[in-house]
């Protein structure tokens, strides 16, 4: 598919780690305690959305990368605010490596996610990107209920 | 930038419309009242937050594809939820026909968007994206909170 990029390959990692900073910052905003027990009808604590984000990125990238289809396991059993922050840090860099290995060519080859979502695997990242962006803003909820105030959503260096 | 595109300027309009589909349904789910007035710690309703999204989608486009660099304008003054809908839904085919009128070439050109916001169009426009699914999720939780069960995240046909 030669045509001109609307976005290079490497535009959308720097897109991506710009949100990975913000989530980030979204997780140190969090009092301890409220990170793993405070929720809003029901949902799930910041902390297990978190957990779910950290089960999917470097594992659905590490499945595309080696086109294995295993499952994945969110429940990550990291249980203070310091073990999700050291997580986050240890997989940013096996994510810009297991992403540079993608060659372009490859995203549009269809790649069973899981062993459940049969997507190109552009799709597949894009759906890594938003349901980061989707869960962190449910913890801009959970912040502001807790009147505290959350990062700057466009600030995302 | 001749490369082999990643994703194409094509998948990337048929990603955010199914992105709009999901805002639209979300949008459905509230009634008429809580649309207009719930809220949590603070935060805008969220009749408020799609009424930015209003005010950002078609005339954001519509600035990078005139190249005027007009302010947003927030406040729309729509006061029923057929009446946000019915905007939408207006918006949605201009939103393709001013797409589709970039070319290529042109997303890695600088833009000073809303004359505020001078970045590149391709980052203007995932901009015009994440910020959707931000408010949308925000709306997830308020739903939640009002005991109604927010449409499927991954449900984009």
């Amino acid at each position: 598919m030669e045509t001109t990029a609307i976005l290079t390959k490497d535009e959308f990692l720097k897109h991506w780690l710009g949100h990975r900073t913000l989530t980030r910052r979204t997780i140190e905003k969090f009092p301890e305690k409220e990170l793993f027990t405070y929720s809003i009808g029901g949902m799930r604590p910041f902390a297990e959305l978190v957990m779910e984000l950290l089960s999917i990125a470097e594992p659905g990238l590490r499945g595309i990368v080696e086109r294995n289809d295993q499952s994945y396991d969110h429940d990550l059993k990291l249980t203070t605010k310091d073990a999700l922050l050291e997580k986050w840090d240890a997989d940013t860099p096996k994510i810009i490596e297991l992403f540079n290995q993608i060659p372009e060519e490859d995203f549009h080859i269809t790649h069973n996610l899981f062993g459940e979502y049969n997507f190109p695997i552009y799709s597949n990242i894009l759906y890594f990107v938003d349901n980061e962006i989707h869960h962190r803003a449910q913890g801009y909820v959970y912040l502001r209920a807790l009147g505290i105030e959350p990062p700057f959503f466009w600030d995302r260096p």
